[in-house]
């Protein structure tokens, strides 16, 4: 999907994406360097997308693993000097070429890694969910400030197209009014992942994927959620299990009356998606939080839509860096702050209490 | 769909369908005359669906409009003086003709016309939803057992080839254990229709369609949902919703740990359809509560499903006039109850409760 100038222009004023097309980037020629903490899956998406980017580049890795460190290094000629371990990475503070962390540990290191980068100086940029608790969310922010560098929370979906297509349509009237929405998201989890640890995960498929769907239905309708109630469940007796919970499902109210109904799980294939109801038409989105192939088909006030995004991953991490590199040149607010992690955490805070989990 | 003879006998072992296929129809000849009360839409889809069957026949109408049930008593060579009024209706008892009742009025007149018919001798199948409350539902089966009459709710999908493979993948274990269950169906309501009147029809969409959902949760898993939890809405201020619901979502638990999320609504455009997340698949249904087109797509344990039912409507109210008929001529309990539509009005209960709507 391109975006033209003018729905950009909508976009932008509706607050939802202040940067994604390249054209609008800062021209300073200026590149912010990036140090990459924690080298699994998704740091490699982050690391490719920032390289397509025009203002971002990776000039740091922190590792427990140098074999591995040595050869991503390798990759994106990032120099040995610049290559840290997790007991020395504080040393980052002395190195210039860093302006920015992207931090990619399980959940439970986030705070802890978002603050010593904080107080190394640098800005952030952590992945969802933001930390395991509201307090470590808040202490997050507070480091920050104290710090005076930029907190964005990596949600990728805030500055996908397709996304930002659904949020005009929604939010200039088209569909009407909102009256349901629905979404899930999940999957089935293999035995031994550090998601299935409460201790380094906070929770169970909430946390990881739920959360998307908590998100969307707030960025889609612009409102924050006043009520929840869940429930939530654990049917393999298999040992994943016994920390995390394998299936919740969960029912929100908005303050205009909209009612969400969303379920996530560790335990069955299940495409992420979402369905808009509104009085005067219908949106869903597919593959909605993958990292491509979204689509959004529907009808609203007797016009068909089926808009597929083609450009291919690592799309969303492209536009994801380019954002928090732009906001950082440009000494802006990122579209996605640390309030907006905090906020997440607050009503995961509330889905988790009503289905009678402890947080 | 053709289900064959040995899908037909493995259905018939889950007591899921008794009879749908007409070739294992009882073989005596004798045809069940039926008397329609009430001659909106939904009758004269079950007056052309008991026609194709072979034991089962429209003798006798009932109807506040006397040139209506004229017209329509022409067309299925209903004598006139098989035509009733609301009025003299308990004569039906006298006529010989009259085997059995459809009752297909407003959800606020079940209740009296069910217990009148069984008063008359005859055997009852009444509309979904069975009756406004728990105790109507009661008294119509105290009613029905005193009388020694027959009672079947017009359960339509019960009887619906598709969803009867989708129960039987489900509870032969292709889909593995099941995990998530979301099911959701509604439309946008016009003003002044009998439905926004709490008075005839009990409560709003949760009545008329969300039941739908309710009930297909409920025989997709073959278990009876323990916890229920629910919000209802009214987005649209503009008179329709003085006395009923707008939106409703709702979450549900099972005794296996299963967990479903619901939606239904009359004020947007919201298709029916189920999609059942297993550990080892997934079985989608789409237009699954609707007339004709109903198609289920998948995939579990290495196998895709994509199997729609091209019979044309109304074919399900052939199943069901079918099965009906059936019973009564081998004495054997329809697969579909009083006790079926009762279980359905106590979770409906629980849900508005939940929902804090007074019933």
């Amino acid at each position: 999907m391109n975006v033209t100038r003018r729905e950009f222009g909508r976009l932008t004023a509706l607050g939802v994406a202040a940067q994604f097309a390249p054209a609008l980037n800062a021209q300073s020629g200026k590149k912010i360097g990036y140090a990459v903490i924690g080298l699994g899956r998704i740091a490699d998406h982050f690391m490719r997308g920032a390289l397509l980017t025009g203002n971002s580049a990776i000039t740091g890795l922190v590792s427990g693993h140098r074999d591995k460190a040595d050869k991503i290094a390798a990759q994106y000629n990032v120099p040995q000097g610049s290559i840290y371990s997790y007991e020395n990475f504080d040393e980052i503070a002395k190195n210039p070429a860093i302006d920015a962390v992207y931090v990619a540990l399980p959940n439970s290191m986030h705070a802890e890694y978002t603050i010593r980068a904080a107080k190394a100086g640098k800005h952030v940029l952590c992945e969802k969910p933001m930390a395991l608790n509201v307090a470590e969310c808040e202490s997050m922010i507070a480091a920050c400030k104290v710090a005076n560098v930029k907190l964005m929370i990596a949600y990728r979906c805030h500055y996908e197209p397709i996304q930002l297509k659904a949020i005009d349509l929604i939010r200039t009237g088209k569909l009407g009014k909102v009256q349901v929405i629905e979404s899930a998201y999940g999957f089935n989890e293999d035995a031994g992942e550090w998601r299935l640890d409460k201790k380094l995960a906070g929770g169970g498929p909430l946390y990881d994927v739920g959360i998307y769907c908590l998100n969307a239905c707030r960025y889609l309708t612009g409102e924050e959620p006043t009520d929840f109630s869940a429930y939530a469940s654990v049917v393999d007796h298999d040992g994943r299990f016994d920390t995390v919970e394998e299936n919740l499902v969960w029912t929100m109210k908005f303050p205009s009356g909209a009612v969400a109904s969303c379920s996530t799980t560790y335990g069955a294939p299940m495409d992420g998606y979402f369905r808009v109801h509104g009085s005067k038409g219908l949106l869903e989105c597919t593959s909605a939080f993958g990292y491509e192939n979204v689509r959004l088909r529907g009808f609203y006030s007797g016009t068909r839509i089926d808009e597929s995004e083609t450009t291919p991953d690592p799309y969303q991490f492209q536009a994801e860096a380019d954002h928090f590199s732009n906001c950082i040149l440009m000494n802006k607010e990122p579209q996605s702050p640390g309030e907006e992690g905090l906020r997440d955490l607050t009503y995961i805070t509330r889905i988790y209490r009503s289905a009678g989990i402890p947080i």
